[in-house]
């Protein structure tokens, strides 16, 4: 096998495809922080036991595990970037008061988590702790239709899910609560013959509310029939009064969808959940939601929520980047050429020095310019 | 041992220190870009075969190993982009012409190289395959004391030195060739009584070169004493002009020091080679040089000249960031105030919505204005 050829599902970027992501990364981040979050870069590398405090059985299966030889412990590759988010707000910042926190980073799965997928996505996101209220949750929405918006997507479906609504009918049913992992692996796959036969035994208040999330599914108006076929519980209603808030707070920047059955994520998240679709792509691009356990583990619960996206994913979604108009200047000591060429690029202009003997071939950028000795003044002259 | 206890010599970057390294991340990136280097992002992990394709046994060492669940192979976490770029010139891109790419990411390292340093270094650089001229090498000093000059330098001293004098002597004594190895670790201690001890059997031409090197330090002067006790062998004669050479370019840049027995990175250079210091750092900021072998190692040698410095490091170095004056704003949905807060935001300014019940406490930000409802319009009030 020949020594160049990467692991399966890793791949270089090339020029073009660098210079989207990395335009991408910036304005993001950049309005990131008109909001006010504060940027921060947690290591690639922590102790095991750190990296997956609060994290489930599916991330500690997608970490790449290796050996310390400082310490001659378990290191983790980190495979998600919120618990260490977590880690930094509960420990090393240590306030009382809300907190914005942003990052951007190369994560690394052991799989992955789709046949063409990278195994090295670059996660980009925001989170806020401190605040329990669903100004926080509207805000993180907010952001996370912002970043799309500024990437260019004009057709964004957003879609919520609420994980109050099944906890609010088992906290009711202790007989069905002791099927709570396998009630939400059938309502995830909609699996209604599953549930049919599960439900059997249960309550039947129970039964027909599991038997309705499946069904609850759709535009905004699926709210007003979840009043009418789902129990009365505190849980739900605040539930269901919140997604209608949040639903409306994104009225005119993207497609609202409802989809009370759908439960990606219900073991970590603690109340709303959202994941945004753009076209050309079946899996969601970004997902965010409230996850106030997820400190815990630091001995430290604040309340959180955030957002996150792989911009890798994003950028290949986009069209290939303009190459960027470009001069070439020929090589030389002369005062006058240095001078001419350093006042070109404080212009913002990018000047391409011809070693001698060479031409350029790039990917980045177009040469539509030339730098020539006119009269013993150096002069811009078009290229054909 | 608590869970949010980091590893030996890995840290997080908090929001200050965070700030001061995205902002010159950008300022070198797009300083590289101005001089037409093309952006790209080579993977964290690689097959070790390749990742240490061409790198030395130093290199080896630092690298974390781990097994690739879906090859079974080993694979490596990168200890150094200068490989990974080389493989890319070599392989993805392939072009017969010169090529310039720049890059930025973390690498890690199994030992760290000193008591406090990190081992997550931030590692900027950039390349130039396919120019064997001086001119190349030129063009990368100039870039590498630019980006010092952009992150606000400007005491900075250019140590040169030059793997063609050892080369050159050694071709002349097959007897001497037989201990390079002993010869280029004794040079970098400038140990000249071990010197003495080993050169005793060499010719006498071979013996007076060698113990002349350790003395041939100082300011740019000592070419000229070089030219004097070193013998006129070609390789010599070609490598003192080209320092020479160098010397000039930097003149008004840096306080330029030679130092003919600094063999660090001999095994792969092979031409001459810089180090950029600093005040207030006793190692190097930044290293540079010619290394033409190193494509080799991927079937295709290409004339290569580069530098790299760890951002981590300069931005420590560095006064820490002035707070952002940014403006507080009461959290509402009412659109006269998510109009003005946009508009706000907009221009540039850092607006920061209180979440209902809390105030912010941050390192990034200082709110030294709030936006108040006065007679009916959002306006801006100075705090105190």
């Amino acid at each position: 096998m020949p020594n160049w050829l990467l692991p399966e599902n890793i791949a270089d970027v090339l020029p073009s495809e660098a210079r989207k992501i990395e335009d991408l990364r910036r304005l993001m981040l950049d309005n990131f922080r008109l909001y006010g979050y504060e940027l921060v870069m947690p290591p690639m590398l922590e102790y095991v036991e750190s990296l997956l405090a609060g994290a489930g059985q599916d991330t500690d299966l997608r970490t790449f595990k290796l050996v310390d030889q400082l310490s001659g412990r378990l290191l983790g590759l980190r495979a998600d970037m919120t618990t260490q988010v977590a880690r930094i707000d509960a420990h090393l910042l240590n306030r009382n008061t809300v907190t914005r926190l942003c990052y951007a980073g190369s994560v690394l799965h052991t799989r992955p988590s789709g046949l063409h997928a990278t195994r090295e996505p670059l996660q980009i996101g925001c989170e806020m702790y401190g605040h329990a209220g669903l100004e926080a949750d509207a805000e993180i929405q907010e952001l996370a239709l912002a970043s799309l918006a500024l990437a260019g997507f004009d057709d964004v479906r957003l879609d919520l899910s609420h994980v109050g609504v099944l906890r609010a009918i088992l906290l009711e049913d202790p007989v069905a609560k002791r099927d709570e992992a396998q009630l939400h692996s059938l309502l995830r796959g909609k699996d209604v013959p599953g549930l049919e036969e599960i439900t059997n035994n249960y309550s039947a208040t129970t039964r027909n509310a599991l038997l309705a999330l499946p069904h609850l599914y759709g535009d905004v108006d699926v709210l007003a029939k979840a009043r009418e076929v789902l129990p009365a519980l505190p849980g739900i209603t605040k539930a269901l009064s919140e997604l209608a808030a949040l639903a409306a707070s994104a009225i005119g920047r993207a497609q609202v969808a409802i989809d009370l059955a759908d439960l990606r994520g219900y073991q970590y998240e603690s109340g709303a959940m959202f994941a945004l679709y753009v076209a050309g792509l079946p899996n969601a691009v970004a997902r965010g939601g409230r996850y106030d356990q997820v400190g815990e583990a630091f001995g430290r619960a604040r309340p959180a929520t955030g957002f996150s996206l792989d911009l890798r994913e994003l950028a290949r979604l986009l069209p290939t980047a303009e190459r960027k108009h470009s001069i070439r200047a020929p090589w030389g000591n002369a005062p006058e050429l240095r001078e001419k060429i350093a006042e070109l690029r404080k212009a913002g202009e990018v000047v391409i020095q011809s070693m001698p003997g060479h031409d350029n071939v790039q990917d980045e950028f177009e040469c539509d310019r030339v730098l020539v000795l006119d009269n013993g003044n150096w002069i811009l002259k078009n290229l054909g």
